[in-house]
């Protein structure tokens, strides 16, 4: 459905309107999936999307905000807001009814509705992508959003999520990309045994991201730098096993449940099992900031 | 205030009794303040909390745990959690009262009440530290958990909160660490300019993580490898800038507000300012992310 049939410029202030509750019910998974759309909260993500809205529209392509509904005073903050968003439907709203749209209690003046903007496999694929993240059964919004938020901020081509992870389009999950939902392509509901045949394919390598494995990430990035300088890699046993892989290659990194881990199906699909080392008395690494660490080992290996 | 006067063998069934709302009480800060107490909750911390109980003890050291509340259920199945249960006073408890008694809605089955365990800044500078992570003005508890979790992982010596930061005993706080809270020492309530005359008296240099840092974490990281390996560093700019801090040296890194990041006081504390290199759309990495990629910097380079 569209919700931009009847662009008004009068302030919506009924907290109850029909309009107002269709929109709160983004929040929902089953609306979501009904109406291919999905909600954005807050001057960040809003601008971010507008930002997508535009070089999509530029490309010749259907536009990512279908609406946006926002205090004047937000608009009056953030008058590069203001100026994006005159090129989509926006409705001036009450403090009280952004509440009532909104999944926060306090959305910061802001809402959009935006289309879903995963991407086919395939296409991911055939862009020839040299560093990738898996979320493989990831079920926490919040992980789900930090790790793409990671996976963008150290250059990752895309963001593929398994099958049985968490909505990416919860609205917890968005909040917690910070807007980097809307700056690389992502790929919800694969097939993992699928993707890895693919990699495969095309000489992707897979690491499997796994406390227990038996790589040590410092290890590889040891390599990686004696590489780079031009020094044989350390003659060590650990050394030589992590001269096996190439960090500069293009690499998918596999990561896993956050309380399980990968599974040992998954686990089979991987080229390597590499730990990040823990060095004091700490279990283990959060998902957000262990997925952090092996990016960034990617990313400085491909890029230096 | 003692919890443990009156300990007793029988089943704590009725969610509204004094005891249970005293334990209750401690998700308040005024609370946690005036006892010098707080709670651990589920499985992992409460086994954390009741190892570090056991060293402190064969240490001559007060204990740690003054209580636990548990279901039968939640002992049998952690026998290793009731053995270590058994050297403290321990209650049975209905899931209903366990769960009147947690912030949590559903803590698993057990809590504990710990004395506070922070130590004097004093204390932990005099112990000769190397790797120090240090929290200015951070509000959200989750965060503050989570660098903890992410420092004791890079075996750093201790995490310090400034004045003004998140109460680290706060539920989520304790929540987040993961059990780590138990594992290495914290300081709370420091005055950061103190601090930073005490690191430059002891030979700790201060780095601060800012996203507008001229110096960047890679060029730093590249640097050490090359001094690792012998090898003269990059003749750039950036990588003579880099050669200039050694981040095998005893280091503070200082780490900011989630929103506003570190103060221009702050910073000016700070031997150098240092960014985590953005190759992405991304307009930062969230606080945990950054502090993660940041210690493990420094803990590679210090113990390689």
């Amino acid at each position: 459905m569209s919700f931009s049939e009847r662009p008004q410029a009068s302030l919506m202030s009924n907290p109850r309107a029909d309009r107002v509750r269709d929109v709160a019910r983004l929040a929902g998974r089953s609306a979501r999936l009904k109406r291919e759309h999905f909600l954005a909260e807050g001057p960040q993500a809003v601008r971010e999307a507008l930002v997508a809205h535009r070089d999509r529209v530029a490309r010749g392509e259907e536009g990512l905000v279908t609406e946006v509904y926002a205090s004047q005073a937000c608009l009056d903050r953030h008058p590069e807001i203001a100026e994006a968003a005159a090129r989509v439907t926006t409705r001036l709203a009450t403090d009280e009814v952004l509440a009532a749209m909104a999944d926060t209690v306090n959305p910061q003046g802001i809402v959009a509705v935006c289309r879903f903007v995963h991407r086919p496999l395939a296409e991911v694929l055939d862009a020839g992508p040299r560093l990738l993240a898996v979320l493989c059964q990831v079920r926490d919004p919040g992980n789900a959003g930090t790790v793409l938020r990671a996976a963008d901020a150290a250059g990752a081509d895309a963001v593929i999520y398994s099958s049985s992870s968490v909505d990416i389009y919860n609205p917890k999950a968005v909040r917690s990309t910070a807007g980097s939902l809307f700056h690389l392509p992502v790929v919800t509901g694969v097939d993992v045994a699928e993707l890895a045949a693919e990699c495969a394919a095309r000489g992707i390598g897979i690491l499997a991201a796994d406390g227990y494995g038996s790589l040590d990430l410092d290890e590889l990035q040891d390599a990686s730098a004696a590489r780079r300088l031009g020094v044989a890699p350390s003659e060590s046993d650990d050394g030589a096993a992590a001269a096996s892989y190439d960090l500069a290659r293009p690499t998918a990194w596999f990561f896993g449940n956050e309380a399980q881990g990968l599974s040992a199906e998954e686990i089979a699909l991987a080229d390597h099992r590499v730990a990040v080392p823990v060095y004091g008395s700490a279990e283990s690494l959060n998902l957000g900031t262990a997925a952090t660490v092996c990016v960034y080992a990617s990313a400085r290996a491909q890029r230096r």
